[in-house]
């Protein structure tokens, strides 16, 4: 990410000739300094994606202007579009359960800046972690669930998030399911970290079912909350090698950190808007 | 691999105190000198794995002699063992179909002995690369496969591998099915290479499958053949990172390098009696 | 790269607003179709990179008409561009020496073309591959060189090179240094594969630096030779990890992966003019 | 590592036939299971190295008592030895500066007991974690260095340590290069997380140096602490993968995540007895 202020643009529409020529020429004609841009085509889908980083200052207008100017650019092309300000922090909401790697990890790089976003809250069906995220200065919420409270529950955590005008819900290690109807209310919206390289291993105990088929490496996977489980896009994954001398607790271990890059980098992939989802498939522009 | 002559010892056992002390001791006796040594617990299973490497000129008797001597310490633990000789080269038939690049790898590693072992015979159900394996001064079997004469052409097969006396039979993209029949009668024998990271993307065009999942990492699996397709124990696995813009045929591409490393390694580990199976897993000692 | 016919444009130009529309509105306007696009903007050093693959079929001229058009627009942009035709082979002689690795890699890209380029000839310091080369079809050369006949071998090569009108000259682990006439002469095509991770282990012998160091990862670099030992721009780089237990013999074995498949990818990246150099670094639009 | 109380044993003695049947030897006289075991014969210097983890309630006496029987043994040998009882927690103390990432890191392995560790305090030449420190409940020292007090400061580190009855001091990116008496007072106790993959970039901003150079790939180094910078032995190295599209600050937030995993790693191996040292070189027994 650069240092000085920017409009992203990211967008995907029917495949064309002269796309980014409208684009680019419409930014060139206002003097818009362009400082990243990335194009791709999917020929199979007919679809074609992009992302462009245009400097604000070299522009005559704010982003409200430029919102009105290029809509009819963007109608023109039949685009699906978003224009954001990199000054505009991203709101996120935090879930987690009672494990402490992605939490630690995510309020580090909170803490330094690293992600320049604001938390709202963190949210937890345990108490686990009251004192060290209210110590961040961080609200927290324990919405505890069981089998008989799930629906009461679910509609106390999206009012909290509703409530926190929040962009963003990462399950960090959450270990619920979301209700199907959470799900759909904000797609694109909810990451979630899955402890195994699918489509290899969905569901409950991923650890333990690598184990049983002596797999050689480990792996984990960021991705969009869908109605089905761990059926969502993959934005990212990642693996590590083990060996026969791995016990599934040491397979925990090491998961955990590959875990917590994966979902690093995935977030920061959909905060910065490189992400851009096409049926249940992911555009990613590193 | 060392370059004295050593013998190996791989062996397993129900686990119990003093193991490794009487087998090194039964070495120290004869004032064996391990070149390496490898041991593995499985609490699981309650069973104990290892591998001993002792330099053959460092004991005053032969490989007959040190097998006769170590019998009865072998019965005395309910274990199963193998002694082989590093100067005994492994005899592997190779089977190939269209594909370059596997071939060509096992072929430039024992060409430059870096792969030390015999190729009585290399068979394929094409004729493509004769030319090739022949210029190698290595014989080139052609047994076409159709749905019509699977039985007589396995036969064949069979025949040919008996025939050269080999221990080790490698599918090097063959891209057929063998009959369970052969796959059950040379267990721990062979081996394939996978073009994925199994379990994801069993059976056929896995790339295929990759890519309408839309996975971020492709990789490929050396397991041994078992009668369940793509269900033996895996010996080696790896990884390669894709994107969004890479095609079916690029994964294609890109899978042709893990393909022939992944199964490159796994040769070796086998060769080297490295691997140890245990059910549906494998021991690994590298 | 596509199956179907493009043009390539490799280009550079002091950054400035407006260069992308300029461009791809000069492609636009002739109706030219935009495969894949990649633009890269170094702040530091002011300038702008691109390359952009149009659709052959989609332009109403060839290639040669295009240039002419373009070249105006070039001139404008004060840009370095290149524009290459996806059915013109490159045409690359790989230099080698005894060891076989890279050069049955090579070849077998060759052979299923996934390297579409000609190799009109191989030249070797020994006689070692002579039959193995000449069995595919391509001529052999053997220059033999000495502390002695260095300026009179070295004008062999670079006649044989000229011969071929040749694009790109490879040394595929060729053992010698070049005199610094010959890599001035040929500036940003002649690629090397030096196996260490550069800039460690600059020289001879790298594994041994390695193993004397201790490291846990070695590596493999391809760079473009320039009259400075190692020290030319980096194209590729991947590393491969070790333990105390490997020997440089081990290492050396280990080594020979990673060499061919960084030089493999590095010389894709380089005929796909993938690469941009840029004082002693590298654009390289994977 | 085991749930169940165990005993490590780490050596190393000339190497000689019998060394491993006598070690296992005693163990297995005294009717000691051993869960893990691991050897290596360095035969360049001569010298052999173990590991053994032995279970605690399998012997018939405690760790004093074995040691006295087991001196007779290691001095027959010319060994040189450390046991070790895994219910004796390693006191780690943690110096910072004003970067977060180790920190959060290794405190979040912390507070999960995943590092069953204490820490008895962190020390640091700034105010910037006290808070976050002693929200843990680890006390805080605020140490400040410059150029005019370094003797004092460090004596001061030296105390701390001391008084702590610490056995292990891990330098989480603590910017300070420490004076050669302190390095040399704890050999092999301390920790370093170079931000380079050494022995390229030694020194200062070695990011920086990497941008220069072109690298394609960055890295990170563990090493134990000698009065020579950056020089000491690796105990751990990883690296990530950039383009030419990564800026310093790019590399910076990248080699963020591969320092604290290299650093987590490291350490694991050091408090487990996992690594022998050896000239400059270590033995890892992973």
């Amino acid at each position: 990410m650069h240092r000085e202020r920017f409009y992203t643009l990211a967008a995907s529409c029917p495949d064309q000739v002269g796309i980014i020529a409208r684009i680019t020429g419409f930014f060139a004609e206002h003097r818009g300094w362009i400082l990243e841009s990335s194009f791709h085509s999917d020929g199979e889908a007919g679809r074609y994606f992009m992302r462009i980083e245009v400097r604000a200052d070299s522009l005559p207008f704010g982003i409200d202007v430029l919102r009105q100017k290029f809509a009819p650019v963007a109608e023109s092309l039949a685009m699906h579009w978003k224009l954001t300000d990199s000054t505009q922090k991203k709101r996120v909401v935090v879930l987690v359960s009672k494990q402490e790697h992605c939490l630690y990890d995510l309020l580090a790089r909170w803490q330094s800046r690293e992600l320049d976003i604001e938390i709202p809250c963190v949210i937890s069906n345990h108490e686990t972690f009251r004192g060290f995220v209210e110590w961040h200065g961080i609200p927290f919420h324990h919405v505890p669930v069981t089998p008989d409270n799930k629906v009461a529950a679910y509609r106390t955590v999206t009012e909290l998030f509703d409530a926190a005008h929040a962009d963003t819900m990462v399950l960090a290690r959450y270990m619920q399911i979301l209700p199907p109807e959470l799900c759909a209310a904000y797609p694109g919206q909810i990451l979630n970290i899955h402890h195994s390289f699918l489509p290899s291993f969905v569901g409950a105990k991923p650890y333990h079912q690598a184990y049983q088929r002596g797999v050689k490496l480990i792996g984990a996977t960021c991705h969009y909350v869908t109605a089905d489980l761990d059926q969502g896009p993959i934005i990212e994954q990642d693996v590590i090698r083990i060996d026969h001398s791995d016990s599934v607790d040491d397979m925990v271990r090491y998961g955990k950190d590959i875990e917590k890059a994966v979902l690093a980098r995935g977030l920061r992939y959909h905060l910065e808007d490189r992400v851009l989802t096409h049926g249940n498939k992911t555009v990613v522009f590193r």
